[in-house]
């Protein structure tokens, strides 16, 4: 292995611009508690475009520099600069997650076990070749699995469990999720079957309806259809689903979601209660696919919640062995429930082509890229 | 007495219209536990509204009937008859609160005991000559109290009080309030004076600051001034509160609230954190002067919350023991921490006049009406 490698770079300008590129860092020596993982795929997750974009309008995106050291530049607005205004001028490494091969290690025991091993890394600064990590923050993988079949360990896999845990602790009985063709849309549908938990999966076409009733889905609702807060309505009744997780986050969906579950409370509800249902109501955004403003028509009583849901803040209220008997499950269904698949692998400066930004800041359903920070490098 | 008495009605009629009538009800033999009120004062409080008006919109609205027996009626947008549906076509009783003397009572000590005493009286139906109740809903007023003076002693004082206790039992430091030159916001700037409580009034116009400065207020946003944005967040840093009450619900208010509390928790903060400030900043909806979409832009973070706050569920919450307690606070501070004041004093009749609904429908700060369903009748 070389002392260098390159790094995927995101610095938010004082001047309301948003700079991309390249640089080589060094690859620090590991302490006792540490390993160098040679980073061989990193999953562009929804979660990662916030950091990596930093607000900015990439429909403005520029490029300048060269094909093997990218620069990107775009603006950002005004009043996402307000939200911006921590990292001004931190040039900031990017990548939630990854998997690779742990190519040294430190002293001790724990570290020198995992050498030639691939391990799954959760941990930031993953768009590096080279990641130098702790341990505690490596998952090593069941041998047969390769660093693309394990890159997505983390985010994906644990946001589903995630919102399965908060509906038991939060005492709801079934679930609504949005944006349901996603990666992380199948997976959930994968892992309430097996749980058996009632989900309402929300989609905006009618292809993605046929999509996810293929892989097993029970209620799909499609938002454009003029039937949808009907459709809406009657899944919520025949579920009885009171908590939603939206990754949309812009526009009405939201305030839809709510009012028909208020519907829905209500044709149970056996007399007229004057400020709406008593029934909680509650909707985590976790994602923002539209960055627009979120609508509430509050047209749905008195008795309603909603929230930012982030997948590290909730792992923290659970706890450490709690986290661990996830990650564990994780670990053991990463080739069946918690599987992902790619459109397309890219190079650290091919993820910095104006091109490839278009597709995947897209987030479009079936477009998601897997990084391999080392491709053509080694 | 007599055994009849008139009782104010609102009615959603199916086809999307708002009745709003007077109805000659039988006075009830009251049970044991119960006692017969004359209502002799009782507040049209904002939260009155929305059963009173059932959504509809009043400036359609339309007089018929006689001055004695008056008829409105209005239009219901059919987005409102959504939230209508458990309620069309019952016609229902209104008015939260109320005090007056009791004239009748059941056989038991404790509603004998309340014989000719004046109480306040929470528990709805209380636009009505005459209210049977049970005596467990009634607050006897200490000697030299007048009905007037202990109208209000449930909604806007429970309010006040449950606003400083959640902010407590969800660990928050500090307040903000809006529409805070309200009854209800001037009561709660006495409140928080004597328990000490850090407050961030935030009123419309700036007439409002220089009010609530005169009663002691130490920070007062005018929403409507050019410099808001920076005045609130340095209000946010000075007190650290990052809990709001919102009476207004709709338009942008909500959303810049959050964003300036965000921004003052990042002011504080050592490193930038990718997902916004790890402080939770919350947001409950408790009004809606504004009956607009609530819009939020979304620019603060992951870690916030919006949600419905009712003053039912709250008591529920804290339970009987910390609700009586609250209770008894009132009734000893009714004429000074907890005093309300009004523009108006309106009969049954009066107060379905197209006039006087204007006014009181307005909610405008100042314009507070008290309804005497025995005047002129006695």
């Amino acid at each position: 292995m070389t002392n260098t490698g390159l790094q995927l770079r995101s610095t938010v300008k004082k001047e309301g611009v948003l700079e991309l590129s390249l640089v080589q860092v060094a690859t620090a020596e590991p302490k006792a508690d540490e390993v160098v993982v040679r980073v061989d795929a990193a999953p562009i997750n929804p979660s990662d475009l916030g950091l990596l974009f930093g607000g900015a309008d990439m429909s403005t995106a520029t490029a300048s520099g060269s094909a093997s050291s990218p620069v990107v530049n775009a603006k950002i607005a005004a009043n996402m600069m307000r939200a911006m205004a921590g990292r001004v001028d931190q040039s900031l490494p990017v990548g939630n997650e990854g998997a690779g091969v742990v190519v040294a290690a430190g002293a001790s025991e724990s570290a020198q076990n995992l050498v030639g091993r691939t391990v799954a890394v959760f941990g930031g600064a993953m768009y590096s070749q080279y990641r130098v990590i702790k341990t505690s923050n490596c998952l090593p993988l069941p041998p047969g699995t390769s660093a693309a079949e394990g890159a997505a360990c983390f985010v994906n896999p644990l946001t589903a469990l995630g919102m399965v845990e908060t509906m038991k602790l939060e005492g709801h009985n079934a679930l609504v999720h949005t944006a349901a063709a996603s990666n992380l849309g199948q997976m959930l549908i994968k892992l309430c079957i097996e749980d058996q938990v009632g989900l309402v999966n929300i989609v905006r076409k009618p292809e993605h309806v046929k999509l996810l009733k293929s892989i097993g889905a029970t209620y799909v609702c499609d938002s454009s259809a003029p039937t949808f807060m009907d459709d809406l309505t009657n899944a919520l009744v025949s579920t009885g689903a009171t908590l939603a997780f939206d990754a949309i986050g812009g526009g009405r969906l939201a305030s839809q979601i709510l009012t028909c579950m208020e519907v829905a409370a209500n044709k149970t509800a056996k007399e007229y209660s004057r400020y709406g249902s008593t029934t909680h109501k509650q909707v985590y955004i976790y994602g923002g696919l539209d960055r627009g403003p979120t609508e509430l028509t509050r047209s749905f009583g008195m008795v309603w919640g909603i929230g930012g849901w982030l997948l590290t803040p909730f792992l923290q209220k659970i706890g450490p062995d709690a986290s661990r008997k996830l990650r564990e499950r994780v670990a053991a269904e990463v080739k069946t429930t918690f599987a992902s698949t790619y459109t397309k692998e890219v190079s650290l400066a091919e993820a910095l082509q104006l091109g490839e930004i278009a597709v995947y800041g897209k987030q479009a359903t079936g477009q998601k890229y897997l990084i391999n920070p080392n491709k053509r490098l080694q």
